[in-house]
C-alpha cells in the first residue's frame, strides 16, 4: 500500500504528536539522582520506551502489514515492503541534562531505502521532514522549506560531531586532521547536527559507531535539502556505522578522500 | 538609587525583549558561508553588537547614573554602585551553528557583589532570573521557581563544559581525572550548563578562560535555586577565570578539593 506524499506527512505529523505525549512528561522531571539511582529508576528509558510505544500502536493499527525496527522494542517484520526506523530519543544525554537537543527519529524505508523520515524537537516546537527530494521545516511560527547551504572547501566548514572521544583509535587521528582544517566545530549536537546540517546552518557532521536508527529517519531531510549522508567510503548510509553528512557535495567529495583512508 | 525586586525583575524582562528584538533577526539568518566571507559579514558580531546596544540605550535613559560592562561596547562608569554586566550573545558558536543553546546574559552587580542576573534564550522563550536568594524559570507556558538537586558524590554527578579543549595544559589534567569520576558529561554547552545546574538537571560546570560577562548574570540565578560558583581556588567567580559552579555544596566541597591543586 502506498500512501500519497501530503498524507504521509500528516501520518508522520500523528506519530510525532503521540511521541510527544509520551516523552514530554520525563523531560526535566527533576528527580534527583539520588532518587533516580535508589529507586533504580532512569527517567530517559522509561521516556524512550513509553515514545516508541505510542508510535508503534498507531502504526500497527493503520499499517499492520509494515514492520518496525526500534532501539527500545525490537524488530518486527524487517522483509515488510514498508519498514519504519524509529529512536524515540536520539541524544539522550542531551535529554538527561535538560538539554533541548534530543530529538525524536521517525524514518521510513520504502523497497529497502530511506524514503522519507522527520526529526522531532517537541520542547522548541520544530519538525524537520523530508522525502529525500524536499525538505521542510515545521516551527511554532509556520513551516518553510529548508535547504543547505554552499561551502566547498573543508577550511570554511562549521562541523558537529557528538562527541569527539566517541572514535576509535583507528578512526581518531583522521577525524582529528580534519577537524584541525575545518572552521569551527560544535560537540554535543546529536540529531540536532544534521536538522541544522539541512537547514544549512553547519556545513559537516562526522561520527561513527552510529545504529541504523539514528540516521535512517536523517537521510531523506538531508538529502531532501540537498546534501550528502553515506558511509565513510561513499556508501549507504542506512545501516549506520561511521557516517559524515555534507551540505554541499563538493565538499563530501574532499571529505570522503581523508576519511575512506581509515 | 534602589529599586524593589518586583520592579527589578520587570525591567530585566524590559531588556531581555530589546536584545531579542534585536538579535533574533540574526539568528538561523541563512547566509552562506561563502557570502559571509566574501562581504566580510559576521552575523554573530551584528547580533552582539545591536543586541549589547538595545540593552544600554535602555540603561543609559532610565538610569543614568548606572555603570556598564559589555563584551562588545567596553566599559562605562564601573565605579558607580550598579554596575551592569552583558553578554548579548554567549555561546557563539551555537548561535553560528542555529543551535538553541545560546543565551543572552544580564548582570547587576551592586555594591561590586552580583545581585541579579537573567539568562535568556528567546528562540526556546525561556528566562532563567536570580537575586541570590532565589531563582525562577520563565517559559511560554508559565513561571516557576527553580532549584538545584542534591547530589554529593561526584561518581553521581552529571557534569557539562563547553570545549574539553579549552582548559590549558596546566588545567587539563585536573580537569579530565574529575570528569572520569564524574558519571556523565556534556559538551557545549556555554551558559545553558549553568542555567540547567540551576533547574536541578545537571550537577557539576567546570569551565577555565571566563570573563566577567560571562559569569556575573549566572551567579545571581545559580546561588539563588541554591547552588554555589566560585574560582576553582573557592574565591568570588565575579572577574570570570577558572569556574565551578555545583547544585550541591557537598559536591563543590569535594571538587574544589581537587580543582585547588592546579
Amino acid at each position: 500500500m502506498t500512501i500519497a506524499m501530503p498524507d504521509l506527512a500528516a501520518f508522520f505529523d500523528e506519530l510525532a504528536d503521540a511521541a510527544a505525549s509520551a516523552i514530554m512528561p520525563h523531560f526535566r522531571a527533576g528527580l534527583t539522582v539520588e532518587n533516580k539511582l535508589s529507586a533504580g529508576f532512569d527517567p530517559v528509558t522509561a521516556a524512550d520506551r513509553e515514545g516508541e510505544s505510542a508510535i508503534r500502536r498507531i502504526i500497527h493499527s493503520r499499517f499492520p502489514g509494515h514492520g518496525i525496527l526500534g532501539e527500545e522494542h525490537g524488530d518486527h517484520q524487517l522483509d515488510a515492503d514498508n519498514v519504519w526506523v524509529l529512536d524515540p530519543i536520539d541524544g539522550t544525554r542531551a535529554f538527561i541534562a535538560g538539554l533541548p537537543t534530543w530529538g525524536t527519529l521517525i524514518g521510513l524505508c520504502q523497497g529497502g531505502s530511506p524514503s522519507h523520515g522527520m526529526m522531532v524537537q517537541p520542547y522548541v516546537g520544530e519538525r524537520f521532514y523530508g522525502d529525500g527530494k524536499s525538505a521542510f521545516l515545521a516551527t511554532r511560527s509556520g513551516k518553510s522549506s529548508i535547504s543547505t547551504r554552499a561551502c566547498a572547501r573543508l577550511e570554511d566548514a562549521l562541523m558537529c560531531t557528538t562527541d569527539p572521544y566517541l572514535f576509535t583509535p583507528e578512526e581518531r587521528p583522521v577525524y582529528e586532521r580534519i577537524e584541525r582544517s575545518a572552521r569551527n566545530t560544535r560537540y554535543g549536537t546529536d540529531c540536532y547536527g544534521y536538522a541544522m546540517l539541512a537547514a544549512g546552518h553547519v556545513d559537516l557532521v562526522i561520527e561513527s559507531g552510529l545504529n541504523a536508527y539514528d540516521i535512517v529517519a536523517l537521510i531523506p531531510i538531508v538529502e531532501g535539502a540537498g546534501g550528502a549522508v553515506t558511509t565513510w567510503t561513499g556508501g549507504s548510509a542506512k545501516d549506520g556505522g561511521r557516517i559524515v553528512a555534507s551540505g554541499d557535495k563538493r565538499l563530501h567529495e574532499a571529505v570522503l578522500a581523508q576519511l575512506s583512508q581509515v
